[in-house]
């Protein structure tokens, strides 16, 4: 299991996500959060190499000046119609965005990248989220909680968002911010290949 | 959303589940928590009937004690080939679990029921729960971590269990403990009806 795989690594997880914090500290890992600060741009990618080339920046940045780490990089985007949804800039795209995620079919992709030793290793995971619909009246009342206006996608998963989620195909843990099982993987993978 | 159509209402959870409480509490709901203390016992009703009824069962009884509440009731099981897997009476018998879980798919059952004024309603979630297989090993790490031992089905999908989730089908908050979107559904239903 990977806190006894890990258990002699300093780990570092590339990332300021409170969420990602949380589900690594279940797993009993210990480990240091440094923000990679890189700006994305969308560069016209296929949306699984994106999140791969910015998993592995991310994971980069921070391995350069931790050689002797464990390096943890991740990148989520929310997809419709292979369009990213980000987050939303006021009140107006965030009702915009809600219209389009109701009664539809959305998918989660991130990108993981892990830096030790001599070795960059990036994997994707894809989750599907249906949302049942959200009326005009529940759109409105949503925008006044303010949960919508940090989120991409415009919601929240864990909050008042929960109501609308309909059901979801693929990793569960992926949808709440960091797919635990590929990460797990990925370590064996890593693990065996220097043994 | 719920925390509108509720907001006049004095909601008691007839669960001591801190994972049901915590779900509730992010949608902005005051409740208060009273336990049922009703005995389950394997009757051999199909298990859908199963857990509505003791979902019905635990709000009954909460309800006739406070009459002008609204009381929600919760029950949930675990099935592999329709047989219900409980918490695992010792460490051999959370191993057996573990080995029938591994590289296989099961499916957490859960039973809501709604007491209100005149009305009773119970209505059924359905997840599929599909595992990596967790070779001998894991699981003699996994029972090292206590985690499985008082969990149904050997594990806990927030912890160190999170490793070996291949994927889920269906309601992600089910899984969580309660199935917060048929639980809105439930609630729409209830107050159409009432007005």
């Amino acid at each position: 299991m990977l806190h006894n795989l890990l258990r002699n690594e300093d780990i570092i997880l590339a990332s300021q996500s409170p969420r990602r914090a949380f589900l690594l500290k279940q797993l009993g890992l210990k480990f240091r959060q440094i923000s990679a600060n890189i700006k994305e741009v969308e560069n016209g990618m296929p949306s699984d190499d994106f999140v791969k080339y910015y998993s592995m920046k991310k994971a980069d940045k921070v391995f350069k000046n931790n050689l002797n780490s464990f390096v943890i990089g991740a990148d989520t985007i929310i997809l419709i119609d292979n369009k990213i949804i980000g987050k939303p800039k006021n009140y107006n795209e965030a009702k915009e965005f809600l219209r389009t995620i109701s009664s539809n079919c959305h998918i989660v992709l991130t990108g993981i990248s892990i830096c030790f030793k001599e070795t960059t290793i990036s994997k994707i995971e894809k989750t599907k989220v249906y949302f049942n619909q959200i009326s005009e009246q529940d759109i409105e009342e949503y925008i006044l909680t303010n949960e919508p206006m940090d989120k991409a996608g415009a919601y929240g998963i864990q909050g008042f968002g929960s109501q609308f989620i309909k059901r979801i195909e693929g990793c569960f843990f992926n949808v709440m911010g960091f797919p635990i099982p590929l990460f797990y993987k990925m370590v064996k993978e890593l693990f065996m290949r220097k043994e």
